[in-house]
């Protein structure tokens, strides 16, 4: 059932908004975090009732206290628990007992610390599912709801000072989830400081119940957030993070991600902090990607982005009109936002005449148009950000210039507003010297966030730009061919044969090829073949051929395979006495095309994932590869061999013909099709080299290895 | 002669630290550039005579007022020239007159307008020339000398504010040149916000006479002085910045330089504004990596590599300790630094047992080292630095926190401080919400700079440790082969043939071939070749042999190179009719190696310039190419091809021999050493492709062209 304002009602609506609170471990200390709670969730005006538990006071503040939650007696919606671990759980049963809806703990002191407490968390997971009361924690750091003003929490970025009025810039607003309360509260003060409007804040802590997925749903749903930014560990309730990220995505509400845990001292720190599993950055990396998310791993850089996303329209193209007043700092802002990809045409003669009549003879009307100091004090600023935000020769505008000064705005704000507030494209406002207090409260009222990072400005154009051509990927397509079933697993492991027939029975076309277990079959498959020949060594115990001296090319008579064949079983059985040899797989040399590797493997957080990159050397030296969430249709893979450095090859490199592109996005789309298919039973498929054939003729996979699910591909040591 | 500290004297000294200056163009109006500037060279103090000079005046501000510069009959050290264009150079006649020792013009409307303009700015650069008189601008900002006090420019950066005491947090010194004065203040206002100390910032303006490498020469010698930021748009004094450029490296000097101009618009911008040329930004950066200049291309990113260089020791390595009071900011500093290639290794066991003795059971003491907050005002922190700075496990700390209390410090300023006054190590501070005033004037004290950018922090520990590598390819080896004279250009162009010629003239070692003028020397040549044969069409006005069809390979027999004699010479005739064609090349195939491209070319500002990248498809599509200044040594050379991604292909890349980096090492210098020695009569040298053989098989050059200089390679359209 719709809300008033048309909101859809969400399971956590009185989580984020309860009306009333109960805090478990209450306390007058001000100094303490119990203490200091307390006195944000009043100073910051919560509407509703509190009811603060501790059986050591009758009353803190001038608030009745109880000794124990069952001494309350009225309802609770949300009870915030801070008292020792040891006793968490006992006082989880006594609120659920008297129908407590939502809880928080605060406390430390469980998965995150090993050992013992780790049940604990495990009795806090079981509790919450037996009575159906939510649970966020343990070890959180609380929420702060900017709507209704519930800071249920102890940071201090929610302290409210007397006589400070809050710096608001923005009609759109930011929500945040985080899996540490010292950064999602930590965004939320960088975006204060801008004038970034605020929906809530959330610390998720270790997520014995509620996850971030949880919660991230809350705010894809929520009206009053516009912009949502993660911060994220590792994702534990997967099903319901992915299901939020699809709405995100149909919806087009930006999602700005950063994932940590990337290096390997990182992910050892994730996996004992708050308990969570880094996992493997690529398939987080695959996933947003798949849904649009703007990934930023820099926190001013990721608020820059939601400064602009929650103050502009979206751009109809990438083209920038960079206008300064400063020639220096105007260079360089067209470095910048070109060295993003974007462009800086240079501006029509008209247009430029029309500027020219605005500006100083020393200045420039070409793009950046610099104005000069000049012209600012003259209206010149104002008027040429006015002709280009009308003007269609760019789609978006950035403004470079200096706003230190404590007492003179280059702007006229009441003339200034009404444009901010009709902008057709993004404006976006970079100050090179640090804006004053003065400029800041002053562009706020028109609407305007001055940023102070030209490569985070430029990152945020491009990203802009990004957002509005996304388009998200049909489930249909996906899912188009589902695959043949995964015969039963008979050996330890498949040969390149072996794989080649799954593949084949699968519906995917691979060559023609004979196997040949004796040499006297010989001469009838090279007769079938026809020279010149490939000819490789097969056996489920030597799934890398070539380390073997496994395969040999070019045999050009019966006599040369002959030897090949001789020499193909006794190398194998030199190398390796102990492998089971199937014989030699004989086949014609394949025509020549550009060489791609495709993958697919199971990521332990998110599941099958399919990998395509450019074959050879570059995959490794120029880490050239791109990921996807398994399966993918035909469109999105053809998205990821546009993705790669090396799409140019495919694409008529050099006045070479075009590669069949859409052969090569079916035969990636069909491989991550058969991937999530058998996940039960297939750990990996790698297809290298797949030769993508001119345009029309096709692929050729020469190469193929399908590895079993939980058993050990080699055999042999 | 050394001054009373060892300081070097400088011809630019009295420019710096004028006992006496005059504006000419001084003005009551304090709204006014005049006026503004007069006032801020009175509150800074400056402690020196100050000569206002303006017919309409007797006096300004208590100061006599001089009806022109002939009337002070006094020394004048510096003159400030702020009066209408058309004015400026009469008056600089008159500053010469009487013996002004130096200018600076802040007028605009020189150069950077076009036109007549142009002609005036000539004049002063003249002037300068005819009488010694040295002359800074026009159309520049004047410059802040911090140590004597001296404000000669209108930048409200220097404005001095009742009651505020400037925040300096280091003993080091930054000095800031810029090619514009807009940048050059906000360096320096930025700085100054972190607590950065100044020596001096110059704006060069258009650069009549004193360019930015005469500042920056200054920079260098100047004992106050210690870390150099450079905004630079296109270099004009090149060698005096070059030998600038080289001392600084030879004194260990850190230079951090911004160039910009690097995108078309903003090279487009560049060559109008202050009338440079922003030349071509392949050739900066090869000449900043020979110096090995710190390259940031933001100014956050250079502020904060300056910070950590004034208040930081050299690191011995790249191992990183990250000390934090939060997770996931910790994770997220692990995974900062990481990402910049530094390691941040796991702490060994007995350096983890006292720091567990130091922070609660939910901490970490492994790297990143979590203390939690609690162990924050147990005194946790402080001692885990301590520790850390003193353990030979980590070469740098970066302690993440958040430092954001206007009441609390997580440290005790009077013990922190001797820590950090004898830090053995770089320690650097990181806090993920915005810094108080109350911490960055409290950790200011103690000699600590607060940085807010995490990326910048790590960019910043990489540079530093870089910068710490960084040797200086001595001069010697440059120039070990002075190659052969260049021959008399008789032809406009020279073929394959040719060029091979030249180059084997002057010492390098090419393949033997023989050219075939006639079919019926082709026997003679096939013999002595030997099978198979490569053949190559050879005209100086082809210089692109295959896109006429004019390159065959693999000829087997006698039959198949005559065939490919007379269809290679058809082919040349039928594409390009005006040809002169001189034969065709005969040689044997090339050995396997590792295909490299070599080149060399010439910038207008710099020179001769050498390039090496990986050959095929790679260069392009991975733009994995590297230039360096011509002439290069064999070391520097094999420092170019050890900065290619593709690297490991050279150096046993998946168990293959190493390659002969030696031998290609020695191709690559001579190479540029020919380049440098010809500069005069060739234009480029292309060796496309190099291949370069396994360890101690040399390398061979497969095909070659040395293009003349100012003349078209090719004739034909």
């Amino acid at each position: 059932m719709p809300g008033i304002d048309g909101t859809q009602p969400h399971a956590l609506d009185a989580f984020f908004s309860p009306a009333s609170i109960a805090i478990i471990g209450a306390s007058r200390d001000a100094t303490r975090i119990p203490g200091i709670l307390l006195a944000f969730l009043r100073k910051n005006e919560f509407a509703g009732e509190i009811f603060p538990v501790n059986p050591n006071y009758d009353e803190i503040d001038g608030l009745k206290c109880y000794p124990s939650i069952g001494a309350v007696g009225r309802p609770v919606d949300l009870a915030i628990v801070i008292i020792p671990a040891r006793a968490v759980l006992a006082v989880l049963e006594d609120c659920a007992a008297v129908g407590v809806r939502h809880a928080i703990i605060i406390s430390s002191g469980f998965a995150e610390e090993g050992g013992e407490s780790v049940h604990a968390q495990a009795g806090i997971a079981a509790l919450a599912k037996r009575t159906g009361m939510r649970i966020s924690g343990p070890n959180a750091e609380g929420f702060y709801n900017a709507i209704a003003g519930v800071a249920a929490t102890f940071s201090p970025t929610v302290d409210v000072r007397p006589g400070v009025t809050p710096l608001i810039a923005t009609r759109k607003r930011i929500g945040i989830v985080a899996q540490s309360g010292g950064i999602g509260f930590a965004i939320y003060n960088r975006a204060k400081a801008l004038g970034i409007a605020l929906s809530y804040v959330i610390s998720t802590g270790n997520e014995a119940d509620l996850g971030a997925g949880a919660f991230f749903d809350f705010m894809v749903t929520d009206k009053s957030t516009d912009v949502i930014l993660l911060f994220l560990e590792g994702i534990r309730d997967t099903d319901t993070f992915l299901a939020a990220a699809q709405r995100a995505a149909a919806t087009g509400k930006p999602v700005i991600v950063t994932k940590v845990g990337r290096s390997s001292a990182g992910g050892r720190a994730a996996a004992s902090h708050t308990a969570s599993m880094a996992g493997w950055s690529a398939a987080y990396d695959a996933v947003f990607a798949r849904y649009g998310f703007i990934v930023s791993n820099d926190l001013d850089e990721a608020v820059a982005i939601a400064a602009v996303l929650t103050t502009s329209p979206l751009p109809k193209g990438d083209r920038v009109a960079v206008v300064t007043v400063s020639g220096g700092a105007g260079i360089w802002g067209a470095d910048a936002v070109s060295a993003q990809g974007l462009r800086v045409p240079e501006l029509s003669a008209p247009v430029q005449a029309v500027i020219r009549g605005l500006i100083p003879s020393y200045g420039s009307p070409r793009n950046p148009v610099d104005i000069t100091a000049q012209a600012v004090h003259s209206g010149g600023l104002q008027k040429t950000i006015d002709l280009l935000s009308r003007s269609d020769e760019v789609d978006s505008i950035l403004v470079v210039i200096s706003l230190s000064s404590e007492t003179r705005m280059p702007f006229k704000v009441p003339e200034l507003k009404p444009l901010i507030d009709a902008r057709p494209k993004p404006i976006v406002f970079y100050s090179y010297t640090l804006p004053s207090p003065f400029a800041r409260t002053g562009l706020a009222e028109a609407g305007v966030v001055i940023l102070t990072g030209l490569t985070h400005v430029g990152v945020a154009l491009r990203q802009l730009v990004r957002h509005a051509r996304f388009r998200l990927a049909s489930d249909a397509a996906r899912d188009a061919a589902p695959g043949a079933p995964v015969p039963a697993i008979e050996a330890a492991a498949w040969s390149e044969y072996d794989s080649k027939r799954l593949l084949r029975d699968a519906g995917i076309a691979v060559p023609d090829e004979l196997l040949v277990d004796d040499r006297t079959k010989l001469p009838a498959a090279v007769a079938q073949a026809g020279f010149p020949l490939v000819m490789k060594i097969q056996s489920p115990d030597i799934p890398h051929k070539s380390e073997v001296g496994g395969v040999r090319v070019g045999m050009a008579s019966d006599a040369d395979a002959q030897a090949a064949f001789d020499d193909l079983i006794a190398a194998a059985r030199r190398h390796r006495p102990d492998a089971a040899i199937q014989g030699v797989l004989v086949g014609p040399m394949a025509n020549k095309g550009v060489e791609l590797i495709v993958g697919t493997m199971c990521d332990a957080t998110f599941g099958p994932m399919v990998m395509v990159g450019l074959g050879g050397v570059a995959t490794e030296l120029y880490r050239d590869v791109v990921y996807r969430p398994a399966p993918v249709g035909a469109a999105e893979a053809r998205a990821m061999l546009q993705s790669l450095k090396a799409w140019p090859l495919l694409d008529g490199f050099r006045g070479a013909a075009k590669a069949d592109v859409p052969a090569a996005a079916g035969v990636i789309a069909q491989l991550s099709q058969l991937a999530a298919h058998w996940r039960e039973a297939v750990a990996e498929i790698e297809v290298n080299p797949v030769l993508v054939h001119p345009e029309g003729q096709g692929v050729t996979i020469v190469d193929a290895l399908v590895v079993p699910a939980r058993k050990e591909a080699v055999s042999a040591p």
